[in-house]
């Protein structure tokens, strides 16, 4: 999605979206749940069913469809479009184990999110446990992603649907995350980095390129053969060696 | 599931509930957001909280139970049933890259579903950037399901939960889709393909038939050493090549 | 996570907590649409836009925070907390097969939570198909998870974001489940098992240990001719076989 033509249709399409009859709505929805605390700039659009808590920000031009939900405190910048579904500012998955229970962490920072920043639909971003969770300018996200307490995600970077962040993690600007691909915790991920679809980062990633890994897809029976070879790969390999020990002369 | 005493049983608890006293919803729950352009078939049922935007039609009989997000325009047909969190008709991931900077291409289509469909709870099934995107009748879906912009499922399709399938994919007839498996974009799946679960699908199946492919668990420690033998395979490869080229007489 | 220290940490987080003004929301929010039928415990919470179906049973202290559902007849235990999103009792996903098309198996059972359970964002628990889907105490999960229908998990498990369990499968107590992990169906998994992240259990697991496997991920070049030669592995260990019984004396 590079060349030119490409862009020149995109505006091609918002040219004819702005010429459209205006929307209906109120520009903020009757059945929406807003607390008074909250600071909603006059231009934001807030759709019916939506739930805006107590001191969130929600910045100019910035549109939450519907059925969408910012938790206290969070921050959503200028020219945001935020799908039905999405839930901004759930705790994080936060807990300490006493005595084999889990005491709960209470997550006491936020989401702050920057200008220009689409989220699709049902993608859940968690709020941070003491610093903030950070999505920079231009972020753009698909459907059903999770992202992680204190990951922090830099500008223009693109998530495809159903991929992963776990916490505290920080992703480079101009990074692309496939669909279903999963960055594990407490990871660095450099700028212009690409993540194949499905594959899972295991290890900070400092040089930019791109990165997969997914077991190759084949017809069932042959999959399962190899799948039942990979499971020896390591004494293989030593069998590999004691022959090419026993071959010399 | 394919033996008639499995069928038998499915209607006996079909007819187990139909002989329950009738639920006390109105049609279309008072607290549903349903626009005036809507057309809802008087037959069908709204749950609470439900959003039905412009233009969108839904069919005879067909049910969405609760917190479902029927978008512009969109298509459900005759007695189908959408679970609660269900957003049919979010745009799809669409955008071409600018100057390093992501621009919205509008998504124009919708979402077409035919008679007989479930979706199961916070399923997402996205609208076409121009064509749309369509469910063919009797498809099943399962939880938390991504379908990117553009695909095509075909008739009595299964899917179970966490599966994807991104953009402009079609997908054929009495195909199965197991949990968590994935089907990159712009690719073709024939009829009555099955997709084992949490398998990715990188290129197109034409054939018939049971395809899978996931890295088999093992005990952690075997299974780091295998997966570290693994990212030398290739190498491994050549030297049993050299090691047969050296054992020839 | 096992020091005391961190326990430590997390009760301090908590005495912060109670010590903040308390919210306003009222305990059962004029937005929640409640059933008259449905058993709400003085002390517990209901969020905005949250819905209580018929003859549910919420706890003691628990707090549906807000656009969760609980459908009709399933109990959630005390001291509970239902992030945003969260589906509880949607239909598991039972179909039987009648000439190639799906026929609706109606599921008739629950959902039942013990206590002190936290259930993160859209995060979705089917109802049991004739038998009921239990969470046991103390069970933590994390976003975007997906419960099969007939499921059972034991007290104090935790599974992290993405995961998901298939139909009718028992995971034990004292288990960690990773990110995006998943278990087939009607496994058992016991007590004190660790699944890795992106892992999928295919097979029972009785012994306690850490469990894992994934593909590595690598420089994409690298990591697709492994990926080639693993589609050869089953083959390349018939000829190290080979070559080993050549090099025999």
């Amino acid at each position: 999605m590079t060349d030119h033509p490409y862009a020149y249709w995109a505006r091609l399409t918002q040219l004819w979206v702005s010429q459209q009859p205006a929307k209906r709505f109120p520009q903020i929805h009757p059945t929406a749940v807003v607390d008074s605390t909250a600071e909603i700039h006059p231009t934001a659009r807030i759709g019916p069913l939506c739930i805006v808590e107590e001191g969130a920000k929600i910045g100019e031009g910035t549109w939450l469809k519907s059925r969408v939900t910012v938790s206290s405190f969070c921050e959503i910048g200028n020219h945001c479009l935020l799908h039905s579904g999405v839930v901004i500012g759930a705790d994080g998955f936060g807990f300490a184990l006493d005595n084999q229970q889990w005491i709960k962490i209470e997550q006491l920072g936020k989401v702050v999110i920057g200008n220009h920043v689409e989220i699709g639909a049902n993608t859940c971003i968690d709020r941070g446990a003491l610093d903030d969770t950070v999505l920079e300018d231009g972020v753009i996200l698909d459907n059903l992603i999770q992202i992680g307490h204190n990951v922090r995600i830099g500008k223009h970077t693109a998530m495809a649907g159903c991929s992963a962040i776990a916490g505290s993690s920080t992703i480079g600007a101009y990074c692309t995350i496939g669909g279903g691909a999963g960055i594990l915790g407490h990871l660095h991920v450099a700028d212009h980095v690409h993540i194949n679809s499905y594959a899972l980062v295991t290890h900070s990633i400092l040089t930019p390129g791109t990165y997969g890994g997914v077991f190759p897809i084949d017809e069932n029976s042959q999959s399962q053969k190899n799948a039942a070879s990979l499971k020896q790969l390591h004494s293989l390999r030593e069998r590999i060696r004691t022959l090419e020990k026993n071959s010399k002369p």
